[in-house]
């Protein structure tokens, strides 16, 4: 049931007074305070800020337990015990991924994200159903939040026979984008692991979005073939490659002239800005051009029982990454919650446009920078023209 | 006005269901929940969790902007720079410290933190104006919040003649540790600048806090120049060593020794945990027996927009950087942000035991994994049995 409503005296970031009317749930016109006019309720917004809905850019919502009795982290020290875990522990919360992932989603909501990819693992023990089940997660949540998907190899793409074939039918039940995973480091045959992943992104049409933790050189190098696979496949603007922390490892004249490449491939990164190892430079990246976005990774699940959500959050944890300061590099990293990601989504009809969705967030909060430094809880979340979130909570619950 | 109270059902970290009887502003007792028996009002607290009041070891509330209209970054590039950005800024934005200072205590006070350590700023050019105004605010908030200081020579002790005798002054009016800074990088002297700082302390009895961002080897050497001082005056237990970016820039073989000495001596490390250097190796130094504390550093002033003097946050940060996940590492940052707190601060009387002073934080978070990664601002905080701070917002502002 998109809205016909009229938001008045809200605050934009650029600290215009202005008026946001909404019809049929899409934003209609941004006019100055006091000027719009127009059908359904009106809502004085007393000055607080408007933000354009954030954008998630990077979740494992099938991997959450959000919403469950808290559970200490059991996991051992490497990368094969951290999965071996993972399975153990979903097998013994033996609670459905309606309910964990639905659980996350509404506090995703909650805090503002109205457009939000996520990675759905497959293998050849737990077949298709994490993607069963998030596709009918995604159909309980349609009328708020739009939600794209990225078939993910979590324990190997050729190390695990029968993978690929689960990752085709992924795609043909309706999964956006075709998952790859240190194409060197875990699958050890890099070349074919990403033939087999642009070979399927192209036969269906679908993006590309590849989790790249490989470190030094050895990350680099993949970079460079992930640039080769976009340019023969013709794939410009549909690839992202998640973490890259290898671009954050050399010199930034080291990676100059690949990161040309990616602009002028349209390959976005994705980083979620963690501290305890390098992330690609991303002022000098951005401006060669390249586009890189925000992401929470995981949440709460068998990995870390960090994170919340929030999206400002999110991009505050980018700027206290490098320590920025100046308003226009707090406007970065607000951006790559939002238009930045929109971009690496292949969003259509995203921002305060008038034409686009009318999804926006309402929060007390003076300026951007005020807004990521605070983050108050006090949201209001319209989406498609209605308010779906108040106060910290998600108003219509679909939880069972 | 200390009260007399009961708060019942209160959830403990180790997840037993407790009262707390309160009288006369101490903590009397703690008993199972549904035992408690006393005078005074009683709360149900309704199974949320009870935390120790925060403990904040290193704030700059003098220079803070909070509360004031937002003010774009203006710094310029260099360190220099930044302190003379900084004197123009404060300068042309004229507001009582009462009233900056005041505004941002108050936040921090609603977070939960009851025990704050400040550093002063002090430097011919202001004299002992910030002290003055600072011993002030202390005054003024004395029946809710614990307040310390340091008197801080922010632009330098042997390169601004007459800085010295401001800060004996300082001291004399009741200012509780000694600050340094940089005794090699910025100084100059570190011989001549640590002799000054102690003799000083020893002179009055104070405590010694240095801010040391000296890189390499240079930093490490001036830690085992201030450990000759604290063990030549005899000041164990009593110093405080801030940041100590150098400690996490070399192998943890190459500062065991080290290491060592200060868990021998006493000495504290206080981090912010930046993400944008390196920061001394927690998990182990603590091991080590090294007391390690945080603190927010400057919020919102005319070096960072960043910070909201949230100690949960800080605590969170911590965790963060090191990408900890265990319930133990959880436990860790948290100390950090309380009880290793207080003993850098040497507090006495500190923490929910009988006998202390009644100082708690209530929330609704499940386990202290919970309370740290969503950070709920709806806190109930408790000083000396009383409820100062509720929702976000302190009770009893004394703001004009």
């Amino acid at each position: 049931m998109p809205a016909t409503a009229i938001y008045r005296n809200l605050r934009t970031t650029d600290n215009k007074l202005v008026d946001i009317a909404c019809a049929d749930g899409k934003l209609k016109a941004i006019s100055p305070a006091g000027t719009a006019t127009g059908d359904g309720q009106a809502m004085d917004c007393k000055s607080q800020l408007v933000l354009p809905a954030l954008v998630e850019s990077h979740l494992h919502l099938d991997k959450t337990l959000w919403g469950m009795p808290w559970r200490p982290n059991s996991a051992g020290a490497t990368l094969k015990d951290y999965i071996a875990n993972e399975r153990k522990v979903l097998r013994e919360v033996n609670v459905p991924i309606a309910r964990r992932a639905g659980s996350l989603l509404e506090q995703c909501i909650a805090r503002g994200s109205l457009h939000i990819r996520s990675h759905i693992d497959i293998d050849p023990e737990i077949g298709l159903r994490h993607v069963e089940a998030m596709l009918q997660l995604r159909e309980a949540y349609r009328d708020v939040v739009e939600m794209q998907f990225v078939v993910f190899p979590q324990t190997g793409l050729l190390i695990q026979p029968g993978t690929a074939e689960l990752m085709e039918e992924a795609l043909k039940m309706g999964v956006e984008a075709v998952g790859g995973l240190d194409p060197a480091g875990i699958d050890n045959d890099p070349i074919r692991h990403l033939q087999i992943v642009f070979d399927l992104a192209v036969k269906y049409g679908k993006g590309v979005d590849i989790h790249l933790h490989d470190r030094g050189e050895l990350g680099l190098w993949q970079i460079e073939r992930i640039a080769d696979f976009t340019a023969a496949t013709g794939l410009k603007d549909k690839v992202v490659i998640s973490h890259a922390y290898c671009l954050g490892m050399f010199p930034t004249s080291r990676i100059e002239a690949l990161g040309r490449r990616l602009a002028d491939l349209g390959i976005s990164l994705m980083t979620s800005a963690p501290a305890d190892t390098s992330v690609p430079p991303v002022d000098f990246l951005k401006a060669l051009g390249v586009n890189i976005c925000c992401g929470s990774d995981g949440i709460r699940d068998a990995w870390t029982p960090l994170g919340n959500g929030d999206m400002l959050e999110r991009a505050m944890l980018l700027a206290f990454r490098f320590e920025w300061a100046k308003d226009a590099e707090l406007v970065s990293a607000f951006d790559s919650a939002t238009y930045a990601g929109a971009r690496a989504l292949g969003l259509s009809g995203y921002g305060l446009e008038p034409g686009n969705a009318a999804n926006f967030v309402i929060l007390p909060a003076e300026t951007l920078g005020d807004a990521l430094a605070r983050r108050p809880a006090e949201r209001r979340v319209v989406s498609h023209g209605r308010v779906v979130a108040e106060g910290g909570s998600f108003l219509d619950t679909r939880l069972t």
